[in-house]
């Protein structure tokens, strides 16, 4: 499987996943029931199983589309023309957007997938690795050009997503700090620790 | 109520709720049901309900006694006589210990407990307050003193423990990273990235 092979959905289907993801973000998929979302639908739940034929199918839907926008957006940005500073910065702020872009999406994206069945949880495991991949390669550049110091870059890969993603987890629109604002923090916090000099 | 007065358990309820923790993370806590925990314990159901009334006795218990845990052993370093930046390094290495130490409780200590039932869960909102506040200040000072940037103290807060807090999910003390070189690098990227000269 490749992720650019992944079509476009039909409206009636589109509806169901948007359902779907935001019944399991708030309740969590194990706990979310094929009734409950019928019921959020307004449907039978007849007609929810002659879409998709079981909740597996729905979270692989919606996880792989969810990590097929965050490669399409993010991982571009590796290979910009820019500096590596400038490079893992843009990817750093753009991860971030995807996920606040994708609110309930990312819920799933970082912890619901875990319940996927194989094969598609090592499938989706790829597709995460791959991702990941390309901020571990900046991360090395960086250290290869005596920019960055003698970190982990696998670990600091890990610090730094997990130091954004809690972001899905309270942000809101409306809230006290604009998407600009939460940026341009996590930008000074986090890759000011990766340069030389302290 | 005060995370003080917390006495200590009989073996047997303390059997019964490590062995809840441990069902709780694995599991998580809606999906988990006491026929499950009875049947890990190896007792009946009936006899699990006369130490147990219901789930939510039980994930308040864990949760409680993990934020005391928390609270006895990171919060007294804020106070110790060393810098700012020496004492935020200690607090925040304290705070990867004890998750290292507790990493069942800490899946429950940072996600479970939202399923906890009011008033519980407002009492142990005002304990996580506790703890993140002394962060907070710690922060503030260290800005109030010109050695770090100009940051949003919470929000820095929140960054600094999610970056550690992921570690409960993947450490293993078998695995390649010693305690001791997770430490570091967490020292070298997140404290490096809040001061001043950036």
């Amino acid at each position: 499987m490749t992720i650019a092979n992944i079509g476009v959905l039909t409206p009636r289907k589109q509806e169901i996943l948007d359902a779907a993801k935001k019944l399991f973000s708030s309740k969590g998929y194990v706990a979310a029931s094929m009734r409950d979302l019928a019921k959020a639908l307004h449907i039978k739940p007849a007609s929810l199983y002659s879409h998709y034929p079981s909740k597996d199918e729905m979270l692989w839907e919606i996880a792989i589309r969810c990590a097929k926008e965050f490669h399409e957006y993010v991982l571009p940005l590796a290979k910009e023309e820019a500096s590596v500073v400038e490079r893992l910065d843009r990817m750093l702020r753009a991860h971030l957007h995807m996920i606040i872009k994708n609110q309930d999406a990312s819920a799933i994206f970082f912890d619901e997938w875990k319940h996927l069945e194989e094969p598609r949880k090592s499938e989706f495991g790829k597709q995460r690795d791959i991702y990941e991949q390309a901020f571990i390669d900046v991360i090395n550049e960086g250290k290869a050009e005596g920019i960055f110091r003698d970190i982990n870059a696998r670990f600091t890969m890990f610090t730094l997503l997990s130091a954004i993603n809690w972001v899905h987890k309270w942000y809101r629109p409306e809230g006290k700090m604009s998407l600009q604002e939460i940026e341009e923090e996590f930008s000074k916090i986090l890759i000011g620790g990766l340069r030389v000099g302290r």
